[in-house]
């Protein structure tokens, strides 16, 4: 972190969670350990009418209650604070913007990051205000939060609206995904050592699984997110990166545009789903009441906010695929939703069986090698070999070896968020969504939309606290395979 | 070892340090640990007239310096002592086996093994004895210790001799790096796993190296290691059973049969070496006085029994080749070599370094995957895998991971000899080699030796203490490549 430059960073949405819980504590841990922080400067903006005294007390109680007390020293977050500027200006009314070009005394050789956020729809009016004030610079970044529109014509529309402000070298659309610590390190492993791409193939790989699993319901945020279901909250992001990252062919670099060139590609070989096959490929469900953690959780349509006849989804279970030579019959198994058994995220990529076993064990416990990327709620990645059990004979069990081995660098884990925003301040858009990318996942997306749009059937109900409907068990069955943890 | 049948066994050699310090140590922890002992009887024969009560004495002895104490149980010693008989049979006088019939008492249903640990000219002679006194059953085994001759001519002598006595089924030939934990592993990895077979060739092995390092020098053996050298007694034996692990198509069985045709095609692809080569592909050394460990040691010419002009290598670099689709163009390094600085056996399968390096690190460090399989003094098997730094950016680190984990099973680890005795009660012949494999070997080895005849050239002085001669790093040079441990 020594490389970095002087910046100002400017949150709007500064009440919001995200700023409050995510970014400013990733914030504090960066300046707590950056080695010279003199150039920094934080100007939190939002409608709330509060002296900036009021918002530092605010921030101070999240700051506190979500940085372990361990890391968090008083004196530090002091000079953190020293930092620290708050003014009343509403993002949805851009004139409001008169105030900001005092704040920025004309510094135009700093680095300057415009952090939207807010609901999509003020991306346009605020990048608008933001050039109609001056306060775009050569050094001028802004950072996009999701969800980026609901289908692709929104998506489009807002990205054209930012796209007439911003060259997109300047736009850094986040998934949060990406910055997680063990999807840099499938990174690594897969293009810093020559012994997994031969295995990267079908002839190696059986079937990859993705899983982002939650506990919690719809909750207090029913108005947002039953408009927008699982498909759109989950699998048009995070999945579809989750699975690029896996599937994208080795780029020629790991800049920005060689990496978003591989992942594009295998976006746009993502064989598309639709009305046709929408049955056999995807299974939609949505919770019944239940009990999650042994506590006792109504249904998804007894939620506040939740239309009495909503069909949004909030489970989803889809089989993809990757239609080129690489990854021809291998199926790349997506699943997402809420009020399931556990809060879980992880990859698995599962080899083939070996396939003539002439070791006793390995027959009879049919255990085959995988690949497990964690992301939630622990970080890790872990490769499952059998080895010889010591002493007589040759029995073999199956162990899991850690492959990042956070212990070995004694290191602090980054949030995702810490590096997500020093890579933005670096200038560096390799962990971020490019805009032709975005459209291709809304391009896939769109389809299975209205497939199920024109299927007109509700989805199927599952109790929370299980693992989904009944029907995602039989989407893999069909291919002979099982989901991971539900054994 | 609960299938174990009732067994006798003897041994020739009884009171040499083989049966003193690994043979009978070994048979003293699987007495310890087997369930139901009741059936086993162990008969010790040698030339000196010790008393059973003597020989127990003198074993006691021994055994106590080389079973750790805290294995050390007076009571099991005891009901162990109790199965041990010994008799003063001198195996040079096959006339004085008459006393052996009345000890077996005729119990064919037993399973009988005669373990001849003895100089290789009297096992022809040992045999004929045994059959003349009508000691071989259906169920009697004969164990070969190495060396089994000194050539292709004097082995196959050998194996005529004990052949014309007992049927191929029931010889057990001796190499008892076999019977090492990490060479059983690699067969597991190897075979239990379906994620190194496509690793396993030319595409991913840049080279493999085979090491066994010695501190000692010829001390107290000079009269046994001149007329041998490194060549018959390392590469010979050990070196080639371990580079025909390493090299093995994968067998269609574990049985004896199936692995054993499976060596024998490696022996058979490897290219001749012989005088039109040797120079480029082979290098002999001798060392001279220097310092191991600190201390100073002679010369091998000034050693106790060495003539003062003697040719023999007391160290050997070989650049192996295995004629084959797999391996074409993989060297197979050997090495090996007494008075060198450490006491050390590996081998190391160097992967290719990635072909093409986009990650900061991996470029600039130029480290490589590789597969290291420990034999001694520590026992294990490590990968060596590059993984991303936790923290900011995309740096990434060598890191090892131990693949066999015996920390996880918290079993005692068991000694080669132990497995490979209980191999041989068992009937189970896998780890031993069968008579064309020995006969294949000795035909690669034998035009090297004539070759160094040939080319009439002292071998190569080195200092002891030194990792060999200069010219054994040339030899590796010349592809590009470096031993490993010399880094």
């Amino acid at each position: 972190m020594s490389s970095l430059k002087d910046f100002d960073l400017i949150f709007f949405g500064a009440t919001g969670d995200l700023a409050l819980r995510k970014l400013l504590p990733a914030l504090y841990y960066a300046f707590r350990d950056n080695k010279r922080p003199v150039g920094w400067r934080i100007l939190g903006l939002a409608r709330r009418g509060l002296s900036r005294d009021e918002y530092l007390g605010l921030l101070g109680d999240n700051c506190r209650q979500f940085i372990p007390a361990t890391d968090f020293d008083d004196a530090t977050w002091g000079e953190f604070c020293a930092r620290i500027d708050y003014l009343p200006v509403d993002g949805t009314n851009p004139d409001g913007f008169s105030a900001l070009p005092a704040w920025f005394q004309n510094r135009a050789d700093r680095v300057r990051v415009f952090y939207l956020s807010t609901a999509a729809r003020l991306f346009g009016p605020i990048c608008e205000g933001l050039a109609r004030h001056n306060l775009v610079t050569p050094l001028t970044r802004v950072v996009l939060e999701k969800p980026l529109g609901h289908d692709c014509a929104s998506a489009e529309a807002i990205n054209e609206a930012v796209g007439s402000i911003f060259p997109e070298q300047q736009i850094f659309r986040i998934d949060h995904y990406l910055g997680k610590e063990p999807v840099q390190n499938l990174l690594a492993l897969r293009f810093g050592n020559s012994i997994f791409e031969p295995l990267w193939n079908r002839g190696s790989v059986r079937d990859v699984q993705i899983t982002i699993a939650e506990q919690v319901g719809a909750e207090g945020r029913g108005e947002y997110y039953d408009p927008s279901g699982a498909m759109r909250d989950m699998v048009q992001s995070h999945m579809l990166q989750l699975l690029c990252i896996v599937a994208m062919e080795p780029p020629t670099s790991i800049n920005a545009d060689a990496v978003r060139d591989e992942k594009l590609k295998v976006l746009r070989a993502l064989r598309p789903i639709n009305a046709a096959n929408i049955k056999e490929k995807t299974v939609r469900g949505q919770y019944r009441a239940g009990a999650v953690s042994g506590k006792p959780v109504p249904g998804y349509l007894d939620e506040p906010g939740i239309p009495p006849d909503s069909r949004t989804e909030t489970y989803v279970a889809i089989k993809a695929e990757v239609d080129n030579w690489r990854w021809s019959g291998v199926p790349f198994f997506l699943r997402t939703g809420k009020r399931l058994p556990e809060r879980m995220a992880e990859i698995v990529v599962n080899f083939h069986p070996v396939p003539h076993a002439i070791l006793p064990q390995s027959a009879s416990s049919g255990e085959a090698n995988r690949l497990v990327i964690r992301l939630q709620p622990d970080e890790g990645v872990k490769l499952f070999l059998l080895v010889k059990v010591p002493g007589e004979g040759m029995r073999v069990k199956p162990v899991a070896l850690d492959l990042d081995f956070a212990e070995t660098f004694k290191h602090r884990q980054w949030e995702a968020y810490e590096r997500l925003l020093m890579e933005v301040i670096q200038g560096n858009l390799t962990l971020f969504m490019r805009r032709d990318e975005l459209a291709a996942a809304w391009r896939w997306v769109d389809p299975i939309l209205e497939g199920w749009h024109a299927l007109d059937e509700p989805p199927k109900p599952y109790t929370a606290g299980t693992w989904g409907p009944a029907a995602a068990s039989a989407l893999i069955l069909r291919d002979g395979l099982a989901w991971r943890e539900e054994a």
